[in-house]
């Protein structure tokens, strides 16, 4: 069922850093999408939402305290984008690289002010590949960024919260909101994982019913799937740690509550991951050892029907040769040729003898249990 | 032995908490069961049971101190359940999340004013398969709460003994019920795991009498189990640490004597459940031998055969070919052709080099050690 | 060489608590033998022993702290045994359960004025099988009890030291006596593994001369012997080093620098555990490696024979065809019928073509190295 | 493709301590190169590269403070070198000799008024060859001397940023420069793995469409550059784990910022090595079961001809024996001596008959799914 | 290439403790050699060795404090020896029992007054068999003690820097000395790495030139090499990282510097090993993947010759039945038997199908990829 992905696995590749560039150098593609920039300003009683064109007057805005910020910000292709973050909320170089370099891993730090985390998105696209995308946060006091490269993702669902307002998610401030999207970028996880459960016990079926050779392949498949998500999990863990032990007031206590049930969510995570990748090797086990019987199967067959009928036709050949009981010259009888070619019932004698080998043969499989 | 338990194992599945909802939610299935509540009552010289059909009095129940009270409810189908628990005894919403989303890792959380541990019953239904259901403890000064989505459970031990009113169970308190009734449940795993050690010495019994297919189903299934159990006692031993170095008031002293033995049990536990996966990796190592042994004997019977006719068929083959000593036209004698054919006893003296070469091959196969 | 084990392997189980019991519970089984209680009285001048009937007195007997005491007591099947323990010597509920249930990990445990620990004594039987028994001990300040449910032991020599009063043996006090029968225990664990040892050289050495299945099922055998002896040594060690660590009054400075040692040799005993697993894994690889070389050699000689005779009996098979070269009825001459039957010599040509086909062959199998 | 490598990788040799030589013995082969060394001086205004001969007179030429200077030493085939540096910059003698045995791991030790440093540089040769050298650092105040026993690096962007000046690479004083160097080599691993990464891809790639016994051979390759890469990485990892918490003022908190951007990377390049392992183990695994089901095929097809065949040709063979119905000399008839071969049609039933046997046979194979 | 070793292998075993024996007992074989001892006496200015025949009078002659002392003491054939040392010396009578049982792990302790230690001195004898012997140490302030049961060393390098007094070997000291002797056994262990390492190498070659059976002993036999090794290494390092944050007062700072230089060396063996270990493991790997290759082409030659000559060789037996076209009593005609026998061309014909038959099949294996 994985057939189809053949082609498209070959994206998986590492995105280097440029060897030699100074440190702290942002990187933009030259393919990199226009950025779409989208404010939300919200809090107990009110929530309403904005385009932005740039983030020229993001400093202004997001001084009015009495509200909680969450500036969406998808697409890098402007250079103006991280010169006014830089310039203008004072966030460090090597941060902005971190952003831009869409390969980093989980993790959070601390900065005067501020404080930068990193989730890894994991989206599975129509063929079961698994997409791997970075979503960046910048925390602030009542605001919070958020930074991808490309426009899709999977934090619907917050969005509508919001708009919908119940619970604390309105109230609770900018923390909260980081904790609400990194949660919900981890529940995420849960669905690929039952994706991949269900198809672990599908292959399964297929074990039992007719093996063949693209099981080794679709479990293969899951499995270097699951080393990706397991690759990400660690880290996530670590860095949902980090956030349960940081001193930064930027990180709210309501807040912690609530980041150590994501903490536990990815606990699990690991476990299910370590799990289905025992499954999986057990499944390629089974495989293995379907593959070996088989084999004996085939060679059993083999086996019986050449040990039969080899020696019969033996038997046949020697009563097939040509030995002559007299001279075809001379005419002088020969002595002891073959005489049983012309014995009364010499043939139903054979085939008598055939069939008693025959059929000692076909008990002496038998009792080896050949025939089971 | 565990084939009917094919169809059952499709339940497997993990329940995924619905990605983008918000955190604290109570999540009941529609087709939750209806709520049994057991209040059960009791001091050093009492001990009384009462069905309640709802928990709206029971703050007022559990305020006499003069008892102990151990609430058990079972089924969730009821949401003023929740609703009381979080508003009469302020239980934290994460903690009645966590105790509807039945899929909690073992654990345990102090708040304010009460304790919330998990626990994991594992069970094994009639056709050997094992459940794994949760059962979640809130724990305050007099009172254990206990709740399950199901009814079945393995506590009726508990229970007689409250009943027998023996040993100091009804004189140590909730936080003594609460360990009485954890450890009946890691004793459950001694149980279960006794049964898959004597599954294994069957399977083990099998290979050397004689091995099947099946064998590599059966221990795969059982190795699979083993994972299940391991990924629950690991979190289990956690917890009873934590009890035990927890510094909360609701915990005796006594109580954590307790607890330690049944933390050296949840030792054992694991103990036996990593030597089983190593007899399980060693058997399914012994049956794949068997089967490259069972293949290198099916080609021995075939080599031996057909090394020893296959020369000799050839032979019969050459004295059954027709060639001709006259022209049958002309007449005229053709020298060499076959005159072994004409020759007194060419017959006999044919099947004594057959003899010869067959005693031949056999006495090499047999020095190889291949009749062994 | 461990055929005759098979039947004894059975007896293999884990002797599970009865879920639900009371903890604190002693547990004696029907069959449990009668107390054999020996007491040793010593001190640097002398040492006497004397059989006890029960435990009756031995409060006043210990009372005299001039001597030290051990007092052996084997066999469980009294329950004042306990009973008296319990009442005048102080003994927890849980130890004494601990005693009883006889399959307690190797622990120490720090109790108001005793200490209390377990060592796993092992023992080969006349079969190689594996005996694993408990013994408890438990100490005083000037009296040790060691508790074993069945009579047979490793003790003899530290009587025989305690005898002959060489070294300090008599002068150091009883926990001197506890660490100097924990470390008899230890050393029988060395001379098991170099049983084992010996036993896998001996298994090499028939892998190198005549491999059979026997290796496979002996070398899983050790392989199980050595996680139990695993299993038993890693807390063995753990608690040496909790004795080492210990505060409590009960184990002499004296006695710890002894300790050391013991701790000393468990771990070498870990260290040769872990090399003899590894050989035993290089044994099965080899072994394995074995089978499909043999294989490929069954192969060799079957593809080698039928490769040369096929060939040449279909040439046979093609002169033994009766095309005829004239009509029988009509008697009508048949154009190219067969005429290399009537070719002189046709019949010395084919047989040096089927020598030529035949050497070709063999020329061809012996570039390949199929001879070697 | 890693074909011509196998010359080659003869040179992987581990250079061997000269067992006995006093410690602090600066080892110099008698191949050793000629030193190159190049002098490079900087502050914020002004860069200057300058070739020296010798480092007679670096103490005077490094005294000036308010510039920071980069000594870069290639090539150790001067014992005057080796002097000089211990002699003039009171360098430890145990520091001289790890430089001089160029199979140091990766590691930073702080000394009296300096801090010395190694990295190990891996370059990929034309072959695809790893090839592993040291690059050692001393850092002092304001300089930084690397050395190298060969000419080649992988340093040029270094050179360039600090010709053009961008960044505070000039500014940042020597232990910036030491950063940048152990940064860009840190950065090449990213580029090998990159092209290791594209290779196992096109191995699997290989595995799909071809795969041939040079998949195991180059997969192997891959797996053991990995296995070097990693002894690299990690001690690497620690070496700027320990920059980080070192308190040496030589290193500065500036500096400090950026390597814990380097420590993310090299996280980041174990991580990878991990992952490609796995690929490996995981493209090894199919492999092995490609060869197992190609036996499986070639099995099939030899047991299908064979299967059906073998018995026709009994049938055939049969019917050629010469079994007679007179007695040739006697005339004698002879009964039941094989009269199906003068039935009317007797030929055309055997035909039938045969292909009777031929279909019943092609349909159980078909059954069995051979054919598939 | 280790074919000779195999009688040698025998000599692996276990010295086990003889269990029950007081702790504390000098253990003298019968066997044990009669004791050489040398005295090298030292200082900064003056080198002179003495053959000893007694310890008698070492405590007055060690009094001096102007020189260094080391008595190498080899062979323990005198109960006298370690009286003296017990006395005398007042060294402890455990360690006393740990150097005359010759298999203590390395280690070191701290004695009142003096320091114990243990090292494994491997050596290669002529067969490539590993040697494992044990050098103690016993370090006093002015004096180093070494003591081993056999004769041969690999000491030699020390002494003739001493004999040189080249260095500070002369002056820095008896903890020096006990460095450098330790110093030049972990340097052995870099040669033997070495040996093996080319070992490996040419296991390789073979593997690629022409794999056979020896392949795998040989590499097993590398890898139980590297298994005890590695047994050493590891608490070799512990014992050196003992030594470095030993607060005795015997072992200087200086020493302590070049202690950090052995570490680092016995991490880098670590690390080999570890390499090896994993390059053995790869070439087992091949080697299993060649047998299965070769297997398959086998069976490949097999296969085609059988696919191909088994139906020709049918056709030739159809046509070498006997069905007669006329009754030979009756003389009447029989349909349908046979006419192909009697067609002009017959023969001619039945080949150019067998022709066509053969060449079907060949091209359905060239397709097949079966040629390459």
């Amino acid at each position: 069922m994985y057939k189809r992905s053949r082609s498209g696995k070959k994206k998986r590749h590492y995105i280097l850093p440029k060897a030699g560039t100074s440190p702290g150098l942002v990187y933009i593609d030259e393919n990199a999408l226009k950025p779409q920039i989208t404010l939300h300003q919200l809090n107990e009683k009110s929530y309403q939402t904005k385009q932005l064109d740039n983030l020229k007057d993001i400093v202004k805005i997001i001084a009015d305290k009495s509200f909680t910020f969450w500036i969406e910000i998808k697409g890098f292709g402007s250079p103006d984008l991280f010169d006014t973050l830089g310039r203008d909320l004072n966030i460090n170089k090597l941060v902005l690289e971190d952003i831009t370099r869409t390969y980093q891993r989980p993790k959070m730090e601390e900065y005067d002010g501020y404080v930068f985390a990193v989730s890894r998105m994991l989206l599975l696209d129509e063929d079961k590949n698994l997409e791997n995308d970075q979503l960046s946060f910048i925390l602030t006091d009542n605001a919070l960024f958020t930074l991808k490269d490309t426009y899709g993702d999977c934090l619907e669902p917050v969005r509508q919260r919001l708009e919908a307002g119940k619970g604390n998610i309105r109230s609770a401030g900018s923390s909260y909101i980081m904790y609400a999207l990194m949660d919900i970028i981890v529940d995420t996880y849960f669905e690929i994982l039952g994706t991949w459960s269900e198809d672990l016990d599908l292959i399964e079926d297929r074990l039992l019913d007719k093996p063949d050779k693209s099981i080794m392949y679709d479990t293969q498949l899951i499995k270097r799937n699951l080393i990706n998500i397991r690759r990400v999990s660690w880290p996530e863990r670590d860095k949902l740690n980090d956030m349960l032990r940081s001193d930064s007031p930027l990180i709210t206590d309501q807040t912690k509550l609530y980041v150590r049930d994501a903490y536990d969510h990815c606990i699990q995570i690991i476990d299910i991951v370590e799990s289905l990748k025992e499954i999986s090797a057990s499944n390629i086990d089974m495989y293995l050892s379907i593959i070996s019987n088989r084999m004996n199967e085939i060679m059993k067959v083999l086996t019986i029907i050449s040990s039969i009928f080899i020696p019969l036709t033996f038997i046949a050949g020697v009563y097939g040769m040509n030995f002559s009981d007299k001279d075809p010259i001379t005419g002088k009888l020969m002595p002891a040729n073959m005489p049983e070619l012309y014995q009364p019932h010499g043939y139903l004698y054979t085939m008598i003898v055939m069939a008693i080998i025959a059929v000692l043969q076909v008990i002496y499989f038998w009792r080896k249990g050949w025939f089971k």
